[in-house]
């Protein structure tokens, strides 16, 4: 029986994907000045990954990246203003408004008092409590949880902290890496709700993931409906 | 009566600092090349200072505000391949391996069990998650607090999730700002143990501060002590 429902943050309750791809569309602008057009998406996604182990996720982790892949493509002929016109777009990236997505808000609200809330996101601490602070959705939340990875480890942590077992737990969100598959993983259930864009890194198969336990849905404002067709059928002693 | 003990991390547990400090005389160094001796550390003291609101504490903003810095101190005229080294300024940063300060594992034993003990640090989650995680001693705290602020709303957020009284909490840190004046606000205790270098941006005086409940120590291992004549004075009746 689902007691918890866990909710992604970025790209399933406010747009944020397609500000970095914006932000990509900027740098290969920038970067086709110096005649590096070409690969430039692939090169920046090869550093980012690079990266990751010492950076994590996050917007400065990724100015950085694009700082450092704008060097090695421009054979460091990149001038000192371009490069702070790079640091530029990321603080323009830490300081953008933060957008809902549609449903986001009045889906929560609705869900809210029947089934225990969390807000499970990754990246960077301070600005992932900046957006969530710029969302007003805090306090519609049971638990709100900032992590460095969304892997098994993490969504068991957090379900033992709160004496939820995995199969009381449904997680939402839009990426098939971080949202659905540790989940399924552990026993839990999914709602697999696509973003329009998503970034390379976090794309990802189903495999041979248990897919009873997986629902995909359109689009946020679904998951009610959802969550008490799942309830009822456990309570008319359906398997899944 | 003091029932839990807060740990600071960088520069209570570990050395960290002088890691900054020393990347400082790095970039000085290198930018020296460029003419740019002259006010390098005030100059990216207030571009680390400028940029706190949107970076938050930690290594990967430190490093954005390196290349800021050496921008505005060369007049765009920094070459890609000491940009490059910045970057790279930071990774060994954030790669540095981990050393514990004198004393610091063997006070957390001695006081384990008989006190509830927590680590409340403060940056970037990644980086401090692995500093932790290479410091070997997370498993000698009950609960281990990764913060983007240290203020009072913090802790006060921290002991009301432990159900722990203010005056039952002392604190232990190097930084006035961030390990003792809050805690102090709260009315709990703190013990300052001052590090030998000290981030200009934590430099701050007591001021007002109600000392009575504020004990300056010379080493970590001085703590057990500390608080064991604390705890007798308390249960003897003593106001403080």
């Amino acid at each position: 029986m689902i007691t918890t429902i866990g909710f992604d943050g970025d790209d399933t309750l406010w747009h944020y994907e397609g500000l970095f791809f914006l932000t990509q569309t900027r740098f290969r602008e920038l970067l086709s000045a110096y005649g590096a057009d070409a690969q430039v998406a692939d090169r920046l996604l090869a550093t980012e990954t690079r990266n990751l182990s010492l950076f994590g996720y996050g917007v400065k982790g990724f100015t950085l990246s694009m700082i450092e892949t704008s060097i090695e493509l421009t054979g460091g002929r990149i001038s000192g203003t371009d490069i702070q016109r790079l640091v530029n777009f990321g603080k323009e990236m830490l300081a953008h408004p933060i957008a809902l997505l549609d449903g986001a808000r009045e889906t929560i609200e609705r869900l809210r008092g029947r089934y225990r809330l969390m807000l499970i996101t990754k990246g960077d601490l301070f600005d992932q409590e900046n957006k969530i602070a710029r969302s007003g959705l805090a306090d519609l939340f049971d638990r709100v949880a900032i992590v460095s990875q969304k892997d098994e480890a993490t969504y068991a942590r957090l379900l033992a902290a709160d004496a939820v077992p995995p199969p009381a737990f449904l997680m939402v969100g839009n990426s098939i890496r971080s949202d659905v598959l540790p989940v399924l993983r552990l026993n839990g259930w999914a709602a697999h709700i696509p973003y329009d864009v998503t970034w390379a890194y976090e794309e990802c198969t189903l495999a041979d993931a248990p897919t009873e336990r997986l629902h995909e849905l359109a689009r946020i404002d679904e998951l009610p409906d959802l969550v008490a067709r799942l309830v009822r059928r456990r309570k008319a002693g359906g398997r899944a």
